[in-house]
């Protein structure tokens, strides 16, 4: 079965289903990893899914549900009857139940919450105070920690009881009687003494920790810069409650990347490829019609400038490139500085150098497509001055975009506002105007010359 | 010393260096993670990096190494000389010297490779054959790989030999006489199991494993998927060859998020907060040089028009407007598609249905929008005839630019071309044109009513 392809997979699976051969299932079954299980399911039409929750032991429905999207946990919840569910639900993970639990109705939650065992239902109650993303809110109280008088041979003892249940055991975190975090052993540092050794003294004090409300992507930060697999979450008096694990963290990476992408086109959060198209049409609604208020404020000054462009229709025809490359030119800005600021922190020299930095680059880019514009814009009209004028225009529109896609989003980050709203569309916008104004303004001034 | 801020511990550390205090320094050094290390190092003034670098041992120095940008490891490797460097270069991890290696001159690197341990400088040269951006590349040699016939105890006593070595030793990967990978035991399932036990009979034999030539990201989806910590690596024989591991799959994760970002926003790639101002805009011209291009052809477009927009010049008034609309929503779509097509496979089912999920979208959008610029644009410009002109133009503009953010991306990613190149402004300029045609076209065919 080592090399069976999906196709094959579900068949046999389904073959056992349908003969009830419940062993021959969970052979195959316990080779699975969750991934593979909750494909399977997903694949499998509607008939054959409930004998197939009977045959999973609830070990592996926890792991099962763990993987799936909401709306199919329900689905699979609601086959599995409160009973089982409770069942299922002591054995999930702390933060994936929480998510879980925080999206059904009260008096769905309280019914699953006084079927489970005390001790997991309190667990999760006191993950789910914490607010969303933040580190008290995705970590998992599945952990190993030791008191520190603890001797080698006494962790091993204790190792092989939680090792089962316990999501990590790379690292175990040392506790006093207070419960503080005092240290850190890994487990290759177990392996390389002797069990007579005493905890406290090959453990390493300079824990790196997180406090319960530091926000996730911090915590991703620390993760990535240490190359942790895990990292513990205190309170605020350095009293060990859970610890993040990297895989969570691998998660938070990618959707805020995605979020940030999203806001960057202004396409409104979690639109995915299964969301419908009212949801995502009413989503994206906002974005557009705010953009499209502001396209007429660009056609009240465009006909403010109504006379000149009598006069010179010519005009109109640079219109779009001017103001599509001041757009461009801040999204190019914008897109460096949002990402910049994700990977590291950010003082006044850093900012200082950026924007002088950003300052020349617009210099450079408007110098070399203001020559070239005023040279294709001579030769195609035939108007020295008309080239001047498109030409002068995008030197001055292109610095202009160029610091707008930088200043906004730091003066955002600053304000502690997530610097990803200045959006694409909404800088381009604001440079569609400002490049408008400059464009007229100076064909304005050189009217008597154009004509 | 556990408390002490970045400040205080810079402090104690430079004046163990004036003070010569090896044995004080090695006290704090020892406790410091190589991150943390790399940041003393990074904020200290020239004078006393050279003896911070003597009072390293060779292990920290090559976790310092690892921890540095290109730049500062070039000067590192500089104040250390060739024999030290050699030596430093053994311990560090294979798939960072050969990141490192392959950015140095043919000579340079043939000097290191020659005073390295054979083992280690052929463990390199192999890597560097791979091409970038595969497991081949990224993959570490050091891992554990034991025989099937080993028992646990054997394992053990294995480990307690290359603990200290091997990057992870969650996983032990087992493989038979030819070398081939045939199983895969968790460490936990070691701690659970007598001493006695083979480890054929408790592997599993399912082994998720990829390819040298698998692309990093596809590398990436399998570790997020089944939240591993490292992924065994085989030639196409199913040799075991090496591992990836979660953090260096984080760091791919974050950077591919970013080049995704940068080609949406056609800000080109490798530009942070260090770049040069001069680099930068070199990076960036090439795409504004082409949208420039395109702005003329779009220029050209409008100029076919001109005897209509001559009669009508509120025309131009709208035409920013639609062409901004049309771009926005078709950088909506494109950043759904581009993030979808990261987290998911593509069938031609998903294909279908995403196609008519968007042309509803765009039908919706375009509908709301239309109305709503139509009741405007009566009211502004006093004509009926313009606000349909201009409504209708909307709802067209919106569906053809909402599909062409949908399309054109799957189409590039069926052609096995990243998708994120069909980046925002081209999408943006090529939607520009699209929504110019349509405008002016209905428009000059409507021009008797609109006068």
């Amino acid at each position: 079965m080592t090399n069976l392809t999906d196709k094959e997979l579900d068949l046999v699976i389904i073959k056992h289903l349908k003969e009830a051969k419940k062993k021959d299932f969970q052979t195959i079954a316990e080779e699975l990893h969750p991934y593979d299980l909750a494909s399977i399911y997903k694949r499998m039409s509607e008939k054959h899914k409930p004998r197939f929750l009977v045959f999973l032991t609830l070990e592996q429905t926890a792991l099962l549900v763990q993987e799936l999207e909401q709306k199919q946990q329900i689905d699979v919840l609601t086959k599995l009857g409160v009973e089982k569910t409770a069942q299922v639900m002591d054995l999930m993970d702390n933060d994936d139940l929480a998510n879980l639990l925080g999206e059904l109705t009260e008096e769905k939650k309280q019914a699953f919450l006084e079927r489970m065992k005390n001790e997991e239902s309190q667990a999760v109650q006191s993950l789910m105070q914490y607010p969303p993303e933040t580190a008290g809110r995705i970590m998992t109280n599945r952990y190993v920690w030791i008191p520190r008088h603890y001797t080698v041979r006494d962790v091993a003892e204790k190792l092989r009881e939680y090792a089962e249940i316990a999501e990590t055991i790379n690292y175990l975190f040392v506790i006093d009687d207070a419960k503080k975090l005092i240290g850190v052993v890994s487990y290759r540092d177990l392996i390389l003494t002797t069990p007579n050794e005493k905890i406290e003294n090959i453990m390493y004090e300079r824990v790196i920790s997180v406090t319960v409300d530091t926000d996730q992507e911090e915590v991703a930060r620390i993760i990535e810069r240490y190359d942790f697999l895990a990292v513990p979450v205190v309170e605020s008096d350095n009293r060990l409650v859970g610890i993040v694990t990297v895989d969570d963290i691998i998660d938070v990476v990618i959707k805020e990347a995605t979020e940030d992408i999203q806001k960057l086109s202004a396409s409104g959060k979690s639109i995915d490829f299964d969301t419908k198209a009212s949801v995502a049409a009413f989503r994206r609604l906002p974005w557009l019609v705010l953009l499209l208020l502001i396209g007429i404020l660009s056609g009240t000054i465009i006909s403010q400038f109504e006379e000149t462009l009598e006069k010179v229709v010519a005009l109109a025809f640079f219109m779009p490139m001017i103001a599509g490359m001041t757009g461009n030119t801040g999204t190019q800005s914008l897109a460096v500085v949002v990402r910049g600021l994700i990977t590291r922190d950010v003082d006044a020299r850093t900012v200082r150098r950026l924007f002088f930095r950003e300052l020349l680059v617009g210099i450079i880019l408007g110098v070399v497509c203001g020559i070239l514009i005023s040279i294709i814009a001579y030769i195609w009209q035939g108007n020295p001055v008309l080239g001047l004028v498109v030409g002068s225009s995008l030197v001055m529109t292109l610095i202009i975009g160029t610091l707008a896609g930088t200043i906004i989003p730091i003066v955002l980050y600053k304000l502690k506002v997530d610097p990803a709203v200045a959006s694409g569309p909404l800088i381009t916008t604001l440079n569609d105007i400002l490049s408008l104004l400059i464009y007229f303004g100076i064909a304005t001034m050189f009217i008597s010359y154009l004509i």
